[in-house]
């Protein structure tokens, strides 16, 4: 760690560095093309210089917040198993994500790993032959099989991932939500093909749709009307207001067989005004996974940007909204290891 | 088709309706809320109000464009085979879309398909049990086994998915792409990681990294810099200009041994001016499926949208760009039965 101490300032192409929002010029990069995300949680190691340049311009276009950001190119001096050790202890990190290409120091990644209380997401480039020749030409480095790295990473606690999306997406819910205690979950939406689609993802991503309790269907039944579902997926229909929501959230989140909800919300409708939004945030409150799921354009995106600043994860698609909450039942299971 | 012609302008909730940009007002949705999409080439029939609202939503945001859009509810007259018929003959229409949660005329919907010469894209809803269970709440169809439709949808040549964001993926390079003839691709790129990322996607969706010949190799290492890449994927490095592009892309399309590129370009890089958009327009000639992958945020995104306007088919991720590409190659084996 002494090392570090020296070195996490300076600044360049293969060379490691924090990133502080607005205070450095990092890389070479002309701040017109790039963006620079906000100050949040979120400490991310990579290997490659693009992908974290066009990552950290992605997070900055989707309201990502990052703590530290460190490109290591070639690793002359500090590599990934320092940056880890550095950033497990950085008390303003609460989830870590690392862009790999290879390591030399597999078991020291594992048992470093091990120690840390935080979430860490990896990504390891080069898992295919043809994917490992092309890291070789990249850094030089032998990217060794890919097998060993996945074996590797459920060995460590680590959430792996082959997707840039994911990437942020699990970061995002890692470092504001609870993790999920068990598979039940319940999915409410204001719009029923929504609600279809994420029941589907969420059971072929090994979640479960939670059978609501006799009380639970009651209960809802009461506050929505007759048209609506009060069963799981739960309908609250197009014309939903803000209400509505609040109303089936509370039934939903109180309940104890229910372990984490997504929370579908076409911004769009008519019957929804801008309060849904104090409502949404205030689903903190019931310290369970709570997800917003929020499919649209311009309107719906400034939206979601608004609710991700009171820490509550949205996403453009039941897609990223199961993955991510699949990723709070993964780290569960970290945790109880 | 009689019934059609009377009333394919009709427009509701439950009804269906032609979507003719910016002259009507479809539905009962809020315009500030809910933007609609330019005019374009994929036709776009639903089952679900929300999902397809959402969807059109979502595609003005994208900058894809529709050419017909038909929400048709609970089908009390015209249902999904009639509509399919129709936009089969629609000369504005490249491309169908279809989001279903269920039908009742299975054979008819097959036959209708198979004699339809355009890709055919569907998302089946309720594929799972307690999907299944959601549909006849909020239609009061009945759901069938997914498999059932999985099945249907391979003999009928319809391209299958279950994630809605591959919907106007598949469907944007579809309407603008040739097929993919073989799955031999070429990777071009000017970010490292994201070309090996992308290697690992693409052999993890049954396409192949095509080995280049010596003539290639030799061809690209003489336009190349020393420190770039003449192999697949082809890094030709974070100085690269418009030149070095156009050069490669050049190469790699006459190469006969492969049959389509995806061209990972971070629009962000300092060598990087804007007449980059005039050599990735000009792909076109080429007569091979060409795909570009551009990660960033705000500036990248603006000239994503710019080259869509030419045609050619831009994703924000590297596992975006691969699904794009095999769709390519799934729809050429459709044509060749």
């Amino acid at each position: 760690m002494e090392k570090l101490k020296n070195k996490i300032r300076i600044i360049g192409p293969n060379c490691i560095g924090t990133f502080v929002p607005n205070e450095l010029d990092m890389l070479f990069l002309d701040r017109k093309k790039l963006k620079r995300p906000s100050e949040g949680s979120i400490g991310f190691i990579t290997h490659s210089g693009a992908v974290g340049s066009a990552l950290l311009d992605m997070a900055s276009n989707e309201g990502v917040g990052i703590s530290k950001f460190a490109s290591i190119g070639n690793r002359i001096d500090v590599d990934e198993v320092d940056l880890l050790e550095y950033l497990g202890k950085d008390v303003e990190t609460r989830c870590i994500v690392l862009y790999l290409e290879s390591t030399e120091r597999g078991s020291e990644l594992i048992n470093v790993a091990k120690k840390i209380k935080k979430p860490i997401i990896a990504l390891k480039a080069g898992k295919t032959e043809k994917g490992g020749e092309a890291v070789v030409s990249h850094t030089g480095a032998l990217a060794g099989s890919g097998n060993i790295y996945s074996t590797a990473f459920r060995q460590a606690g680590i959430i792996e991932t082959n997707n840039i999306e994911d990437i942020f997406d699990c970061a995002k819910a890692l470092s504001t939500q609870p993790v999920l205690k068990g598979k039940k979950i319940a999915i409410l939406t204001n719009g029923g093909g929504l609600g279809i689609i994420t029941t589907d993802l969420a059971i072929d991503n090994g979640l479960e749709i939670a059978e609501l309790s006799k009380e639970t269907s009651k209960a809802l039944k009461k506050v929505l009307p007759s048209y609506a579902s009060p069963n799981n997926p739960v309908d609250i229909t197009g014309d939903a207001d803000t209400a509505r929501y609040e109303k089936a959230i509370e039934i939903l989140m109180k309940d104890k067989e229910i372990d984490g909800v997504i929370c579908i919300t076409l911004f769009q409708t008519p019957t929804l005004e801008d309060d849904i939004i104090e409502v949404l945030k205030d689903s903190k409150m019931y310290g369970k996974p709570f997800i917003v799921c929020a499919t649209g354009g311009e309107y719906t995106f400034e939206r979601a940007k608004k609710l991700e600043r009171f820490g509550v994860p949205v996403y453009s698609t039941p897609q990223r909204a199961v993955k991510a909450m699949r990723c709070l039942l993964d780290y569960g299971k970290v945790l109880k290891r």
